[in-house]
């Protein structure tokens, strides 16, 4: 299956519109802004200036993380993204003023790490596992593949190329080549991305080494921490985690459940999805599979977040899911779209669009302020303001949002993604087209050898109405796969006015098998209603709460519109769940009403325990807002799964 | 009021005299072994060794914690008190044994303590905020008293004495003595303990004087800090904690909320009510009553444990109290009781003898297993092992219980607690006897000039009936002061086997007031049921779930009754609450039958989250144990709320 280039899916969605404008127009000029230090009262970055510094251009010295140069990279690679979809002369001249930078701070060799060049230029490739070289190199990978792309310009690729060689050249099975892979990966899907593009088969071998080499023994992190006189970039942190944290714990192929560092994760088994599918690896991709279904089946919050646990931002256990304590990275999140997807190519099911489509419209449309000037880290499902103060427990959760982060990887992650919105609504070959989101777009495709061009406008999730409108030259036979999101309750297709039945259904497609005319008309009625929604018994903090969705929409309560102590109140079992637009909150919301009670506090009276004792409840109108809007009125409590009597 | 003596009390109850022998016999000569590094397989302890090489005996370094002494002089007081309720010489012998290394390890000036004296003798007195040298004499100090109030051999107490003195000396407001207090709050109440067995009154006011100048600006732990060049005993620890931790973050009489470290501040509270007391201060005495009220209908788990918090084992914020992530100290809960019996002693109110017998019956008791030789340092409400092994946020609850630890402050403070129960059950005054606790003994007291014998037989709390027996030479008029538990649901009084409805009640305790006659026999119906228990709704955990109790006795449920995963257990709303005794378990308890449910796992099938389902509950019986007697059947997980349909 091919994928959609971003410039020729035009998107016109009132609701992603305003996200995708929002990362053009204020997510990227202000992250441009940061990332020089130009912004007053945010953590500092000197991303821009350790360039300068590398280059030669600057004195001083390094500041930042060790990953610092991986802001710039995926800062790129949004910017490519909104470049291709948009082409604007001001941010082609910012990114080649970035592109010059890199350039200059590249070795003769090709390397380029702006904290190896100056701080520690005689210790490169020496500390594979904490300090993220490879991890870097992979972001500036995804960013000259996705300008090139998105301008033919390929600058900035040939400089990832010339990188790409010297790592090939440092690692790898030959003798003499160190043995080793990122105590981050991400490298892997990059080099597959890099190959994809030149068809140079030593970047997918090299992407393959780094997967099947990981977890094998003698352990290389231990091999370079000794040949390094046991010197710790972090001390005490890193490799106190442990195997699991970079999944160092088993060879890939061993590996059965998601553990470790969340982003590592799914970054990894992105990799490992893609070399599945090229190079048809069946044993490879029941390993994704068993991934997956491990996340989505026993890992992953209701909001798409995953990644349990703040200790070493990781997966915890199965069903262990707390909503307060939550880590729910926005990163991870991120990767988990990028694993789906690639999922979805190798293995054509409707299953991962519904992950897909979980994830966008809760973890990471909540991730960031309606504005587009804030941003989660950590995505929690439960918030009580003092917590978060007081508790030790709590307190990487950060409410109301931040503007940038000390470790700033969340915010350009979710720039990159929603500037690239549109290559996830479609996919095609050479006799069928998959429609996947239903996000209002136009969009050219090659069938083949024919050009289509689809007309999509939908209301979809809030309405239940899709309509797509075929523009072909000459009539033209290809299947047409419309996705049936799980959340649908009933579901109808018209062709050109008349209801069709004479279809296939396959992997919770509609497959219409046509030969399609010029201004065919499709007509999909997906109907989707609020809905009550309970967690497995083994999640033990949600046993007698239910969460309110709409389709993919998760809902929640605020304090602002429910009052304190969110946890005093119920949701009705028989209560209606209606659902309405109002516009004078947050510019335009759907909410969700339903009928509740709050336990009455006077009742109870100043002790803190009572025998024999029933609460007193007083019913109230619950009100809802998606979830995704939350914390935009500022610091209160929120709750997504709420009691139910 | 007067406090009984302990060897005035002879405890015959069965189900207490198991406890006091397992101190006297196991407890008692096990930490001795551990005091002197015999036990192999558990945390070295060092602390006698520590003193042989202070005493210039041994050569050596320092082990152990910077109050590692205090681990010998809880132990002495705890011998002591062995001792005074049953005299036996090699017990004696070895505590004389100490007391001789103690007074080898005294200063010509009075100075002891085994850190400084070994590793910075040059640096006493520099780090108040840190180092517990004040602290360490404070249980010197109690240990003297012990030992002197025991046996009347009063070496011990000339040794405290001296130190005393000296610190009389060193701290003060007179010109050129330091204005410093302790940064771990206990030497203030054993201060006082020295001033009621000496009447030197010097002691009463070093008391009130660090009472006094705790939290005054300018701030004395920066002062000293700034002094020694700003070094710190525990990097980045107790100072990032801030001033709440040690209760210096106001004057004490400013003081209206329990905060920060949970033992530091109830030992400073006990000092407080003794204060109060002793100098009739009303001001002083209103502040106590505020934070004793904070604690108990805001911050105390329904177990008596307070300290919700790991992070500086403190407390949380009112209502916050996670029974997963619970601290809950053993040695706070210990000084709750401290505080509470003090309390009472100036208020004479049955309330604190309420919340003295909650914490007793299930905190205290809890806290050790039921053969004497391990220990819970943290007493949570809710175990599920492997979150105790994979979560970071609960990886301070160690299950099951350990045999020492390398902070040893719980065992010992259990130890001396339960060897001194007797003190605990009374009071009296020249015309007036309180009984207090139900614990049956035969105890002997001047009331005025005029011998008492008192009998009591009970087997309250798990049966109904105290019974009386009065021995007097002659009449002897004086108040009966019979405590009714706040847990009766109905008593009754009879004198010599006829109904008495002629009484006073006074803050919870019938009041009858006769001309006692040799033999006179009061029989007392306490009638305690099993019930359910709620708690306040601000504490979000335990919404929708019920605890059960009989009495002051708390029930919870563990896997091995159960089966796993105890969240999904279900009490039904209209079951019964039926308590028998059962000798097969665990060498005989109390166990409470009800009828629940279980939610069906199977039935609700593989995936993680559903739509518009009602969970299949499959009807099972529950058998709750009593707290007190979890985790003596292997690592399984325990559960005290429970959910409730």
């Amino acid at each position: 299956l091919n994928v959609p280039k971003i410039k020729d899916v035009k998107i016109h969605s009132d609701f992603w519109s305003r996200y995708i404008s929002l990362v053009g127009n204020v997510v990227v000029p202000y992250q441009w802004e940061i990332l020089n230090d130009k912004i007053e009262g945010v953590e500092k970055s000197s991303a821009i200036r350790n360039f300068k510094i590398a280059a030669g251009l600057e004195q001083g010295d390094f500041y930042g993380m060790v990953f610092q140069d991986s802001d710039v990279y995926k800062w790129l690679e949004a910017a490519s993204y909104v470049l291709e979809a948009n082409y604007n002369e001001d941010l082609d001249r910012k990114v080649n003023e970035v592109i010059d930078l890199i350039e200059k701070a590249q070795w003769e060799d090709g390397y380029i790490n702006t904290y190896f060049t100056i701080k520690e230029p005689q210790n490169r490739w020496t500390n594979l596992q904490e300090c993220h070289e490879l991890y870097c190199a992979g972001h500036l990978i995804e960013a000259a593949v996705a300008y090139y792309l998105a301008t033919g310009n390929d600058r900035l690729l040939n400089i990832a190329r010339k990188f790409a060689d010297h790592i090939n050249n440092v690692f790898g099975p030959d003798e003499g080549k160190l043995k080793g892979y990122p105590g981050h990966q991400e490298i892997e899907l990059a080099l597959i991305k890099l190959y994809e593009v030149t068809k140079d088969e030593r970047y997918l071998n090299l992407a393959r080494y780094f997967i099947e080499e990981r977890g094998k023994e003698p352990y290389y992190f231990d091999i370079e921490w000794e040949k390094r006189g046991r010197t710790e970039h972090w001390p005490g942190l890193i490799r106190n985690f442990g195997r699991e944290y970079a999944q160092t714990h088993l060879p890939v192929r061993k590996q059965k459940e998601a553990v470790g560092h969340a982003v590592r994760a799914t970054y990894m088994y992105s990799a490992m999805a893609d070399i599945a599918r090229i190079t048809k690896d069946e044993e490879l991709l029941e390993t994704c599979k068993a991934l997956f279904k491990d996340i989505v089946t026993r890992k992953m919050y209701i909001t798409g977040g995953i990644g349990a646990s703040a200790h070493g931002e990781s997966f915890s256990f199965e069903y262990d899911l707390p909503n307060d304590r939550a880590y729910a990275e926005t990163c991870a999140s991120v990767g988990l779209i990028f694993f789906a997807h690639r999922m979805f190519l190798v293995d054509h099911n409707s299953y991962y669009y519904d992950v897909i489509e979980q994830i966008l419209y809760n973890n990471i449309i909540g991730s960031m302020s309606l504005d587009g000037r804030s941003y989660f880290y950590v995505n929690p499902l439960e918030v009580i303001p003092k917590a978060c103060e007081k508790r030790w427990d709590t307190q990487h959760v950060k409410v109301p949002r931040q503007r940038w982060f000390g470790c700033a990887c969340c915010p350009p992650n979710v720039a990159r993604l929603l500037s690239s919105i549109g290559k996830y609504i479609y996919a095609y070959s050479e006799n069928e087209l998959y429609v996947n989101l239903y996000i209002s777009n136009e969009y050219e495709v090659d069938i083949g050898e024919n050009k289509v061009k689809i007309i999509l406008n939908s209301d979809y999730p809030f309405g239940d109405n899709v309509l797509l409108r075929i523009n072909v030259k000459n009539p033209l036979a290809f299947d047409l796969k419309l996705r049936i999101p799980k959340w649908c309750v009933e579901y109808k297709v018209f062709v050109n006015g008349k209801e069709e039945n004479n279809y296939k259904k396959e992997k919770e497609y509609v497959v219409i098998n046509k030969t399609w005319k010029n201004n065919d008309e499709i007509f999909l009625n997906l109907i989707t209603l609020p809905k009550r929604v309970k967690s497995h018994p083994r999640v033990k903090d949600n046993i007698g709460k239910v969460a309110i969705m709409k389709g993919p929409i998760l809902f929640c309560l605020e304090e602002v519109d429910n009052g304190p102590n969110l946890h005093e109140l119920f949701i009705s079992k028989d209560s209606r769940l209606e659902i309405k637009f109002e516009e004078q909150i947050l510019n335009g919301l759907y909410v969700v009403y339903a009928d509740g009670y709050r336990i009455d506090e006077e009742d109870f009276g100043k002790e803190l325990y009572r025998e024999d004792y029933e609460y007193k409840l007083l019913p109230v109108k619950l009100k809802f807002i998606p979830y995704y809007a939350w914390a935009n009125r500022g610091k209160n409590e929120m709750r997504v799964w709420i009691n139910e009597i």
